[in-house]
């Protein structure tokens, strides 16, 4: 009789849609309690003095099966009675969007980190566990971190270049403000040091994946973790499957291709997941010292997420077993 | 050719419901500018982190027209997609209802008093002049003061007493914590000075002109005023219209009729307005040095108020005559 097999922990680090989507597969096809979702707060911002963090949104919302799937943002079933009345009241131009479910989150959340003085971990688990989450969502800090994109029109908080202004202005340079105090805190270095995979969600690598790998200590964490590290391509044919990553890498001067993300993770990851359309990149980025899977990446519904998370899953089981 | 008449101003104390209704009648029987409610704030509190004035928000609603008449609260057509929500995330026992619209009052108002650190009479002012109030509504006082009910189940904040314990404790005393500290705003001072009729609407004696009248400063600052001053009785038949205003009176030892309201206001009020089925008591309020009207007291719909503001205030500006 073969020893019990010991059950993997996953840890996926992950933006918002793309990594929602594949959290939500892989929490499909292991034990939930056994994901770890550590998530971007580099988009956070406060409105109407509430504090808004829309990946942890999007993630646990998705992860509750509550996420309405056609925005790609907010609560299913949605209402916007609240945001009438404050364009009623003059307090908003409209151009940020909160449903009436989602503001009781935000309302929730400001309360428990001003008064009750949790951290954004505990108010986090808190939100989740109430509507159902098993797998643990963790911010990739504590701290206020907040992406500021340097454009022709000077620099723009990450929600009015991304909402406001539609993605329109040509990226010029991305600033993490406020990185520098920010820390790993204790609930991901513990996730971190007791994965067996970790996975490198499909998003952006700029500015989803980019703040978490930049918080100061995080790449010597994973450096430090003995898990292969897994990297799913955001990038499809050259092209990003949901908002800018494409055209921000080309102004960045990144090759805009599964290769351009590879080499933004090279000597942080040890394999990469891409689409069988960009096949061909295969020896180039082994080149660069990393295994690849090459199947069907592109997530269209629940069936899909499920089957990809198992492929990405088997496949870092064996990139493990073969560095082992 | 007579002297062009100078327009009078009013102003009118109001608590919730009956105050409003008051107030409406007379915004539609003078030009709205020229009057100024002076609103009872003990009952604000604060909840998910929201600061809530229910009968700022009356009066305003009132004001503007979107008042919801079949509950006495909040907004008409308001719905309640975040309290759904709260409710998921534990966050809410469910015993204070707060509907979408109404939420965007709360959260402008709080985002206003916290982060551009207006005083409550600015915020106010902002709210209603948005919604389309013209006429003035003030704040009692900008400091917070907390109604706390004395009963034999213990102190009990006003908003338990009043909307989750439904007014079933007998109340042993009141008390308005905090308003030591309150002073009658300036914007109040100079609308009490400048009035040519003051108007005590017809709200809970002891809860929502009590409190008004406890600022120090604020009886000597009416006294002050040579403008009459009008009681309308909450009381009709020795039953209040709405709320727990006869218990209470009962339970604190006052007479349970409009001269048991008229006592309260000895020394304070010239003249008390009661409902027709009170005129018995017309000789022993004259007693107490006050005149007189009794007429049809009861709003029950638009064209009462307008009659009835008519009626109080063709009376008040006889007892001013009277008085010249």
């Amino acid at each position: 009789m073969p020893a019990a097999k010991r059950r993997p922990k996953i840890v996926a680090l992950a933006g918002g849609v793309g990594g929602a989507k594949l959290a939500y597969g892989l929490a499909a096809v292991i034990p939930s309690e056994d994901l770890t979702v550590i998530v971007n707060t580099a988009d956070d911002f406060t409105m109407f003095g509430l504090r808004i963090c829309p990946d942890l949104d999007t993630v646990m919302y998705t992860l509750a099966g509550r996420a309405n799937a056609s925005t790609g943002w907010g609560v299913a079933g949605d209402k916007f009675y609240a945001m009438a009345m404050l364009a009623d009241y003059g307090a908003t131009d409209g151009w940020f969007n909160i449903g009436d479910y989602d503001f009781a989150t935000h309302i929730v959340r400001t309360q428990q980190l001003r008064e009750a003085g949790l951290s954004l971990t505990d108010v986090t688990a808190e939100l989740a566990a109430s509507i159902g989450v098993q797998s643990r969502i963790l911010p990739m800090c504590n701290e206020p971190v907040r992406t500021v994109i340097h454009t022709p029109n000077g620099k723009l908080n990450f929600q009015v270049y991304f909402v406001q202004r539609q993605q329109q202005d040509t990226v010029e340079g991305v600033e993490f403000f406020g990185i520098e105090k920010a820390r790993p805190t204790e609930e991901a270095r513990q996730a971190i040091l007791a994965a067996d995979v970790i996975i490198f969600c499909p998003s952006n690598p700029i500015v989803s994946i980019g703040p978490i790998l930049a918080v100061p200590g995080m790449r010597e964490l994973l450096l430090e973790s003995s898990a292969p590290k897994v990297a799913v391509s955001p990038l499809v044919g050259g092209k990003a499957l949901k908002g800018p990553a494409d055209k921000m890498m080309a102004s960045l001067g990144h090759e805009v291709s599964a290769y351009g993300v590879a080499r933004l993770y090279a000597g942080t990851v040890n394999a990469m997941v891409i689409d069988h359309a960009d096949a061909e990149q295969d020896d180039s980025i082994h080149a660069l010292g990393m295994q690849v899977l090459a199947t069907d990446a592109v997530m269209h519904d629940e069936a899909d997420r499920t089957r990809f998370a198992h492929e990405v899953l088997d496949f870092a089981l064996q990139v493990r077993h073969n560095e082992m």
